[in-house]
């Protein structure tokens, strides 16, 4: 007889767009929402035995009742509402692990009930509860970036299969992945400080004399470190986007940094976690 | 023997990435550039006969060649350098296609030399060029905008297999895509025009008190060739991105416009085109 | 005043799935269809009069009603009864297209009711019928194709930005996508005729001796016409998704025709039409 | 000062397609590759210290050598060749993985030289090796399948939310990952074990009697291990891509299991793992 070792289950990809009201000017969240349970659910594996097993549909419906009830203000506070609803009413589960995708939108000029979708970024937050403890993980996914200045690769180790020209001037480009870690529970003010760290992640990526990718990951993550102390670690994703300076010496031309293909693959990829 | 109707080939999806670098502040351009070629080409589908077939890899080469002899400043400039280019030197070509898509960045705060990738969004050029005519079409591709206010649609025509209830306050989300052709060759500041037309498109977008997604549309459209004199014609597509208002009566509540899923498919689609 | 030119709208997206059970084997079809209304709609537009609207979502419910109604063998067939019951029924219009894209499964093994999607393949159907005349064009999309062998390219034209190396063996690749329209209104078995296209176009493709993609695009295209009356004319498109081989010399190694690397972009593009 | 804590970098998305050519049908494998490193590289992030850093560009190269110097036969084995040729060249390194996505081919029809792209489906393998031991991890991704008979979902937990009809005649589709780990390092036939595992997956998920997807899952992964003893544990993931009756009895029609809609989101998730 097989051992179970891990097992979950839940709903994914369940979308929801609030509008809040009750202002002249409405407020909209668009998000995508995951719930997934950890618990005493051997039984529906091994036997077929659903008697513990709430129906996925369940939870869709469950979020958007929550979300009546419980107008949020961010993605941080309705994971909390989501996960603490479904531990407290359900006995046997021993783990509730909630994700929120939200999707970013801003207003169309002055104008108080249009928006316009703002950016391919996410913002996200991870929530895992369990019945002693709960941790929250606020992030950022798919924020691309690039930097024309102050980068350079060099002083790398060389093998013969080494053909890349060390440079003291490079474009660096990247799709930043963050995520950081609250150290305790005390934090209330999750949209300013969401909007804080990705300011400072990105005025160090603007700035910093870059060596390599490691060099400036490392730079970003110390800065949010240094600045908030709310924040118990972080963990950040900066795949080398490269771009590549074409070479138009073959047609009698120079090409003095003005000049690159972007490419998507293949790339280089650089992931760290700092913590305090 | 069957005849060979239309025809073409070209180079797509060439990606450049051009860095103005003579301004203490950087300014970028990416882009994704395909140039197509109908002519006397006949030949070398019937018979493989390659001789009047220039590689499309040497189109690709080109197209890095002319960025770097004549920096542009608009996607709409550089079209018509690359499609003047090919039929000056190639006889045998009756029509060159050029098209551009270009993706958005801005500067990230007050920085000079580090970017941000904006938005989903993408601005078009998309250009005919013949040894008698040139054709320039600007256009915006992806806008996602949602509408929370002043929107209705009631008064349709109903069979026995319409469910749809009347409303006369609902959301109003779409995915715009939009053309518009310029009536001579006098326009030179396609910039300046782009983002004014994007504005208007918004801000029509915003303010009107629309009755069906095709009365909005109309509306955007005679809005933009009322103020741009030099725009011929404009081309609107508004997929209806549905956002669909959660049944709660089941659960024993209300739902005051409050709590919606927003649904990729299936999508209404309205699609026009007005002239001046 | 400006002026409405071309407008359409209706309904795309629509997924729908189709399990025939009156064999022991289970059927099914997966589908994604649109439905465009063209006519008497103008007034829709300039002054939001809905009377004529029938709404995209009774578009959709009528999907599914007649796909009950009327259980279908082909995609072909079933956009015909799609079609001919929205101009049947409502006398304002003047045009209808109908497009189905059937996501292709094939059954598990001998198992009678479990099934595999077998590729990233689609097949397609569009339709355009008017109160005169119907058109029906079959199609594939997306079929991803590769030659090892029988592929050169050498004797084109060549200019100062043409680095290209000639070749007598190159790799072939692309991804097809085909549309073939009928002569008339005989044709009864869509399904036969599409797999019969599909192996002459795989049959081609496999022995041909390629000087170009042109040449190999034309000699598919001229194989189906020849092959079968039923088709009046054939529309391929064919980028050249191109692998390049590898320069390991740099190593001290040899790469005979061994080591490649597939590309995305950038990519030729060749597409041509041929008529009976 | 932070805490550099897990880090790790190397190079992704190398695409890499071989073409073997020492018999008279040629044969192909078409690989996206990724290698990690992962070791005494702290330096490089707190100061920017290169002189351990084997730059990603000859990660690459390194990649393409070695598929020349080592025609390989299964990605697995190639995945060892790889990660041993690192772990034996640079002494600073602790860990080296590799991860390999091959896209799968088929010939087409009896040709030995032309190939179609089977599936949307990709084959995996997953290595992880260190100075003293090596983890090996073969695998399948997104394998689509679909039953329509023998699936059944009844005698689940309800609340005052839960709308779900029960039902024991659905459909049940999902989209498979698989992976399975081996025991020792005495395996050498990958590819027979791979089709050999797969067929197996296949077979129990066509003839299982469900009543979960849990259900179906944990008796595919029990049948795997009970067939095959080199594999010491198996992780499934099947998310339940909902299938949803279409209700026409609005309509005046029944519709006995028919016309479904196949929905994208929200998508159940399941998802365990098992060991010997």
């Amino acid at each position: 007889m097989p051992d179970l070792g891990f097992h979950t289950y839940g709903k994914t990809r369940v979308r929801l767009l609030q509008v809040l009201r009750d202002r002249r000017a409405h407020d909209i969240a668009d998000l995508n929402v995951s719930v997934l349970f950890e618990g005493d659910l051997a039984e529906s594996y091994t036997g077929g035995d659903n008697s513990l097993v709430l129906p996925t549909d369940t939870i869709k419906n469950t979020i958007y009742v929550l979300a009546r009830q419980h107008p949020f203000s961010s993605i941080e506070e309705f994971g909390l509402i989501l996960g603490r609803h479904f531990l407290d009413r359900l006995g046997h589960l021993a783990i509730v692990r909630v994700a929120i995708n939200e999707t970013l939108w801003e207003r169309i000029a002055n104008h108080t009930t249009a928006f316009v979708q703002s950016s391919k970024e996410h913002r996200t937050a991870e929530l895992r509860l369990t019945r002693e403890a709960q941790s929250i993980v606020s992030g950022i996914r798919n924020l691309q970036i690039l930097k024309t200045a102050h980068s350079a690769f060099f002083g790398y180790l060389k093998d013969e299969y080494t053909t890349l020209a060390e440079t003291r001037d490079r474009l660096l480009g990247t799709v930043l992945d963050a995520d950081w870690t609250f150290a305790g529970s005390a934090v209330h003010n999750f949209n300013e400080l969401h909007r804080s760290v990705r300011a400072e992640l990105l005025d160090c990526f603007a700035v910093h004399e870059s060596l390599s990718v490691q060099h400036t990951l490392h730079a970003m993550a110390e800065a949010v470190l240094a600045k908030f102390d709310a924040i118990q670690n972080i963990h950040l994703t900066m795949p080398n986007k490269h771009c590549l300076l074409v070479d138009l010496s073959r047609f009698g031309l120079d090409n003095p940094n003005q000049i690159f293909v972007p490419t998507d693959e293949p790339s280089g990829f650089i992931e760290a976690r700092l913590s305090r």
